[in-house]
């Protein structure tokens, strides 16, 4: 028979289909959002009309995913009332669709599912405001209010998706569903690319203000006399919402500009009539950073799990009809109080630091509040990296066993905040060398904070994947339970660190010099946000560590092979 | 026999000696915390050693608490080695100290011991940053950094006993633990007030730094050729950091210097030089305020736990020798995805409408953004009012029980909330009375905000008193768990509303005019970290009925009247 015969080569075409698809919307999008003609008043429109489109077909994606496989009722029903009453049916079994099966090997851990909530809910925020803006007349176009309503659906219904179905079983039409979860994961990389740069804008234009700033306080001291009948010192928040007003009414349609596009945009001031895309992001202030690193997090998750899901959509087992959709939970607390207590003692020390930040910052000593800063992640990373050894050597009397694929996710999200912690602390290290090359002063204390840092970062995630595949099979180590406290310290030191880190990224970017090149600049507004993702899904991997590897309830991957552990008399508990 | 040999009556008087002694502490306490001689320089060091005292008694307690009772090991391990090595301890049995038994009732929910590690955390950041203020040299006297330290001591030591400990059961010199407890009262309703006063300090101060403000525009506006050499307007924090170094330096000993208190404090700006106690507060910015009402909370919910054990510390039944310190956690999370994704889009859409507010605010249009949070409350206590009558109807086919006098402490909090809500809507009602009655301008947006307010207040307590009573007996209710969904939304619309009004109490009283009496002022700044946690307590609360009221597992006292209800063929799953 022909090769398109065999289920298993169309399984594999739907597959090349689908990841041809992805990566060409993907590149296409993310390429609209960098270039420069796509953001200029006359293709505005097109890229508007673009950006509602990919919002829109996920989801029609997403509600035909309702309709017809998690909640086929009221489409079953509707068929059998056209059944009775009319004849237009009438073989209503071959119409009827069938009830959904939660079997499939799900994605998410329960930790990773109430971030995904967490972030979603914070985004969703940014869309809010950014609507409210459109409303009150701040808007280019209306039909970028239709875009930003499309997005705020977008992510609930994902956040939905993700937190209730995961597991669902598409049964039938597999060919849509690998479309659409295909088409998820593009416009999630594509709203994470996009964010980054909006970040990126609006860093840049917090450093023209500032510069602007300088500039203005310097003429004005230097000639008082001339400009004392003006107004002296224009507010903050002020002068950078009079920057979007002109760039807003350069945009309006009728008003043709030119752009200008230059390498080093932070020597050159022109740069500042690019358009700004989310505009609340100026007007909330610092917490505006929080909002959209929260959004960023959000679709790299919704990314990893459409993907995640997508991969395993035809490999599901049939056999296993039983619909295990298990929504009990169950935590076991021993052995936890000391590093509970241990870790909030860390947690409260670096909130005073924040704090202590805060108020050395207040008070204009920009020098001593970043040795504040520089202390704490030394002293942050030294204990994290300790007690990761120590975590290590504790669990070494654990077993190994295979772990169920389900678990890739984990895996694949912490390497990409592996990746970004990587490319943060290199560049990190590039900027000493280049400060050593033209002579300038470079401290002691950045160098060994990277070191520290890079050295941790990579002993955890090592911990994290070893880790995840041990268990606890012996009885006296389920008694004693070797390693929780240590694991209970790691989850709430890096919790903190998480803080720590989304703090840093709203208000400073210690270790690295205040002018950079237009690469690194951009590459470290990519890398910060999976900094902070680094140590929420470390912290993730870790709690689901936590939970799984002490449970007397084993995985069927390790009921064939029991322990004969020396105290086996209760062996009827496994 | 005498009555004094009745245990009974050595039980009832220690119980009075000790009641006695917490109201005079406490009433003590507070007075010399509101009293104007004892903060003047002349006696600032009585009291600095006044409060020192008081915690330190408290960690003199705990500590041997941890030491004699809990964890007894050590000085066990002592007097064995006494009785082995010298001839000190000839009959150690008499001398060694029994094993701890966790057998009490204990005192709070899971939820309420979260919420203690929550705030307690939060609130020993703002001690920290005190104790960073006083080694940076901005303090009076050197014994404040040993108070401070004192009291982040004591709030880590009571937080561990709280949420470890509670269980505990003091077999042994009961008049001793019964004294400490009940110190442990006083010192956490002291730290209340205290923080109470010193939010009604901050608050008087930021009022006068904006009359100053006004004032000093007015004043250049007015002849600006004259006032055009000076600097213009002093940036908002410098002004009240020059304000507090005043203050200050008019502390140091040696310049003895005389306070004047007039009763109408905001008319008067002499009253500046009174001492601000928590010097961290206005540095720190708005979110010292949160920080503050933290540590409000917590004390509150301290004060709460401490009394409770007090008041069942002889009660515990001896019979019950079993540990029943119970570490599993065990959460059933069917039916629950409406009621969440409900919850979470009023969450979102409330934290909208903060971040519109914020950008109203930051261009001042002060009045639009006071119109946002009015009408955001209406239709929250609208919706949240109809959610507490759905639910109450949902679940009236549950069974009522008695139950255990553990959750006393769940009423007592909910009703001290109640009190503050009550007392809050009091005041704004009176407020527009008094506004009606004076002749000015009073909108219909703050009567509806306060009627509906104080309607859904009362129900929701209501509600929350009947429920925690209701337990699901027939399996057709375990099943569907009525309600359960309504439960859901209702514990996040009231965290929500738990921010919502956080966030209020940072940036604005709505509903009152910017003027008032002192009477009222002071009122206000009491009840208002009341309000706050008349939420956080509510969403504590339900959360308790979600977990407990559709538990199959049934406490002793259901065990002995089961119902027969029409399905009971699965009796045995009961």
């Amino acid at each position: 028979p022909q090769w398109i015969r065999n289920p298993k080569a169309l399984r594999f075409l739907v597959g090349l289909l689908t990841s041809m698809y992805v990566l060409l919307l993907t590149i296409v999008s993310c390429l609209i959002s960098i270039s420069s003609a796509w953001s200029s008043p006359d293709l505005w429109l097109a890229e508007t009309i673009f950006s509602l489109l990919m919002y829109l077909i996920a989801i029609l994606f997403f509600m035909y995913t309702y309709l017809m496989i998690i909640y086929p009722k009221p489409i079953n029903m509707l068929i059998m009332i056209l059944n009775r009453k009319t004849s237009l049916v009438p073989r209503p079994d071959r119409w009827l669709l069938s009830d959904p099966i939660h079997n499939g090997e799900g994605a998410g851990t329960l930790y990773l599912r109430l971030g995904a909530i967490f972030f979603g809910t914070l985004g969703s925020v940014l869309w809010g405001c950014e609507i409210f803006l459109c409303f009150s007349g701040e808007c280019v176009h209306r039909l970028v209010v239709a875009k930003h309503i499309a997005a705020i659906i977008f992510t609930f219904l994902q956040m939905h998706f993700i937190v209730c179905n995961s597991k669902i079983t598409f049964h039938r039409s597999n060919i849509l569903a690998s479309f659409g979860m295909m088409h998820c994961v593009a416009v999630n990389l594509w709203t994470w690319f996009s964010m980054c740069l909006v970040k990126a804008q609006v860093k840049k234009l917090k450093k023209q203000k500032k510069e602007l700033e300088y500039h203005s306080s310097s003429s004005s001291s230097s000639d008082s006399s001339s400009s004392s009948e003006e107004i002296l010192e224009p507010e903050s928040s002020t002068l950078l919402e009079n920057l979007i007003e002109v760039v807003l009414e350069k945009l309006k349609p009728g008003k043709g500009t030119t752009y200008t596009s230059t390498p080093y945009p932070y020597t050159n001031s022109s740069n500042t009539t690019s358009l700004l895309r989310m505009q609340s992001m100026v007007r909330l202030g610092d917490f505006s950073s929080f909002l959209l690193t929260c959004l960023v997090e959000y679709s790299l998750i919704g990314a990893a799990i459409c993907f995640i899901i997508w991969k395993y959509m035809g490999a599901t087992n049939i056999e296993m009809k039983v619909d295990k959709k298990k929504k009990k939970l169950r935590m076991d607390c021993h052995n936890t109080t000391i590093g509970l207590f241990l870790g909030i003692f860390f947690m409260t020390a670096a909130f005073v630091t924040i704090g202590i930040y805060t108020m050395l910052y207040n008070k204009k000593k920009t020098q001593s509040a970043d040795l504040v800063i520089g202390i704490v992640n030394l002293i942050l990373f030294c204990v994290t990296l300790l007690a990761t050894i120590f975590g290590a050597w504790r669990m070494r009397v654990l077993q190994y066993r295979l772990h169920a694929h389900g678990e890739v996710i984990d895996e694949i999200l912490l390497i990409i905040g592996l990746v970004g912690e990587l490319i943060y602390c290199s560049i990190g290290f590039d900027m000493i060398v280049n400060g050593n090359r033209t002579g300038s002063h470079v401290p002691n204390l950045p160098i060994a904070v990277f070191t520290f840092r890079i050295i941790q970062v990579i002993i955890q995630a090592m911990y994290i994947l070893i880790a995840s595949r041990l268990r606890c099979l012996s009885e006296v180590n389920a008694r004693t339970q070797p390693g929780k406290q240590t694991l209970t310290f790691l989850v709430l030191i890096n919790i903190t660190l998480f803080v720590y880190h989304t703090f840093e990224g709203m208000k400073s970017t210690y270790g690295f010099p205040a002018l950079m090149e237009t690469k690194y600049f951009e590459l470290l507004n990519i890398s910060s946000p999976l900094v902070v993702f680094y140590r929420f899904h470390s912290s993730a991997c870790l709690a689901e560590i936590w939970k799984h590897a002490y449970s007397t309830k084993h995985h069927h991957h390790s009921h064939q092979t029991p322990i004969n552990s020396p105290t086996s008399e209760s062996q009827h508990h496994v």
